[in-house]
């Protein structure tokens, strides 16, 4: 089934400089696909890694190794990835399958098999036809190239209607700094994490469990404030390699944190707009609750019902839905207290409609390609804020009509 | 708009016998629906009653009103409900006109305003025209009639497809003893449209307290095991009332507990056969969980994940989304202990598909209208059984192309 790229995409893939310290292939090794690109390879010479996994009870072969080999120390490193088979739930044979693919990188790349971290996404349950894969890594790594971060967000694509990336340039203590993502991930997203998968390189230096506890710390508001259908994957990987190339160290540079979030966001938005039949981008802010925990639980309470999204495709200004979804998300609320508004407009307050909203202009609002809906549940100080899309027809077409 | 009769209705309304000490009557009050009764009051001379309502922070002001009147004791009763408008997140007002509703019911009928229980489903946040329904109160008073219990289930219809009845007879001691019930609702939730209502009536005598502990340890297990789209109404009402006219105690009688589960079942089960665009009845079981509330997490999983529920519609044996449902449910699980059956057919075992399933099984099982899915999780002993329905492009239509 091929897909509209769709409507709330970017205009077109940014103009990534290249990152010192990474070189990207990528190859068409027919996993599944035919006629274009299925594997990326990327290839660090030295680089501290961190990562962030789905804590799926159920999760792939893949994460499972990557999340045993990570580690603080740096080194040389390489993130293999191909589309079209996740390798998730295919029992002994899918740890044979990512051992197999580990020693042909090593071997191929000279980077030990210790520092290979792999990730497969696709179709679960079928085994994964790793000699292909294999097949490929000497063009793979002879073709190795500082400017290929592009094709490499290309090829790892499943139903994605669009290629992922962005990136920032700063300077930390004088010296220009990159930091530049590529990613993938159109449905079964919900936090924890959302079901994708993301790289993020950078050309500073960085202490590694350092950039492992900012990667985590930034992910909570970033990729898991993220959900398309609340369907969490089997196969979530987040990987960032810190090359320094750059010759400065950003280990607890504040702007490197905001630029990084910056590009974690960026990403992260990008997906929900690639949501499976998104017609509408929606950010929901829940504030004055009891604990962020609380204000977090609100806000995707909202984001992940079926009859909120239902209304938001069908431009329904159905604030009733929203009292509906608070109610049942198990945050603390008061009834009376609480306040709900489309962008600026006042919708509901003091246990009703507020007098000064007019339904007509909340269907003018909800016409919009992008909506925002706050909520205050004023029984606190903790906020959180969630982005997600609407559920239409065309979700159902892609995941009833159609074999992923 | 209109709905087609659900293709998974029961046949017809089933012949329920009157339940001596029990009066029916209907109106066509206006509320919202033109040419129809909106209306229903039951009335027992003398009746224990027991009850279970939402747990949602925003539940509506009958709700609020029945739970603040629930107690042990006998006495009078009556019951009104009106379909059309839910009179939830209505302020002050909402309560108001609770109050002016028991008001009218007390003085039509002399049962004290302490045992008048009332409910509301329909639309939210607009405000109960409670004066239609007060004019309604001397009619319905005198024509109470004990043989009324299906047109009080038409009654309190709002996008329900069928009318929801269920009974059983049974002896206790040697008595003749009958409980019937009626219920609404087709979305499990839906301010506008498909809050769950359920009335349930028996000629047997019974401890109010025991009552009210037997009624919630049922609902566990049958209406708080259902679900056709995970959104929780801010309405939903359970009552059941015992009026003793049988002239039997059936306090603690198993046969007695037994029935009555067997009626709540039957009534919850129609509920999820007209879940809105629903065309596959789904019973769910988990076993060899670690505890009980890690089975019901699991299957819960599975029956709201709409990816699951997507490939139901497509009649597409997708093993791999109950796999991943399973991972992201919380509940512990061991991915390469736990085993999937489609009815009879082991589909996946070991980590992996199982060596004798043929996809060809799996899709000719998908075509029935019911389909079993049983999943043990290979960790411990504990089961529970759930039930659901399919997602489809009707469930959008009814939600997203039409304001209630």
């Amino acid at each position: 089934m091929s897909l509209p790229v769709s409507t709330l995409a970017p205009e077109a893939f940014p103009d990534i400089p290249a990152v010192a310290g990474v070189r990207f292939a990528t190859a068409a090794a027919g996993v599944k696909y035919r006629g274009r690109d299925d594997v990326m390879l990327a290839v660090m010479e030295d680089a501290a890694v961190a990562g962030v996994f789905t804590r799926s009870a159920t999760r792939s072969a893949p994460v499972l190794d990557c999340q045993a080999k990570l580690s603080a120390a740096r080194g040389p490193a390489a993130f293999l990835v191909n589309s079209g088979n996740a390798n998730a739930f295919t029992g002994k044979a899918g740890e044979g399958s990512v051992k197999a693919l580990c020693s042909a990188v090593a071997a191929a790349t000279s980077v030990p098999e210790g520092r290979i971290y792999t990730a497969s996404t696709g179709v679960i349950g079928e085994r994964l036809p790793h000699g292909k894969i294999e097949a490929c890594l000497g063009g793979l790594s002879d073709g190795l190239s500082a400017d290929g971060i592009e094709a490499a967000a290309e090829a790892i694509r499943t139903t994605d209607t669009f290629a992922k990336g962005a990136f920032q340039t700063i300077e930390v203590g004088g010296t220009p700094v990159t930091i530049a993502g590529i990613a993938k991930g159109s449905g079964m997203i919900a936090p924890d994490m959302a079901t994708m998968l993301v790289y993020i390189f950078t050309d500073a230096s960085h202490d590694g469990a350092a950039l492992q506890d900012l990667l985590g710390t930034l992910t909570d508001g970033t990729f898991n404030a993220i959900t398309v259908d609340s369907d969490t994957s089997t196969s979530d990987s987040l990987l960032l390699a810190a090359t320094g190339a750059a010759g400065v160290d950003a280990t607890g540079d504040a702007g490197f944190a905001t630029a990084l979030e910056g590009v974690m966001r960026d990403l992260a938005h990008q997906v929900v707009r690639d949501g499976e039949g998104a017609t509408k981008f929606v950010e929901i802010t829940c504030t004055e609750a009891a604990t962020e925990a609380d204000a977090k639980k609100a806000a995707l309470a909202i984001a992940n019902s079926p009859l909120v999204k239902t209304a938001i495709a069908g431009e329904d200004p159905n604030w009733g839905r929203i009292v509906m979804a608070i109610g049942k998300s198990g945050a603390a609320a008061d009834r009376d207290a609480l306040s709900i508004r489309f962008g600026d407009t006042l919708v509901a307050e003091e246990g009703w409609v507020a007098a000064s909203y007019r339904e007509e202009d909340g269907a003018a609002y909800m016409k919009q390609e992008e909506i925002q809906i706050s909520v205050s549940l004023g029984v606190g100080t903790a906020s959180a804020t969630v982005w997600t899309c609407d559920l239409t027809h065309q979700y159902i077409t892609i995941n009833a009509d159609y074999r992923s």
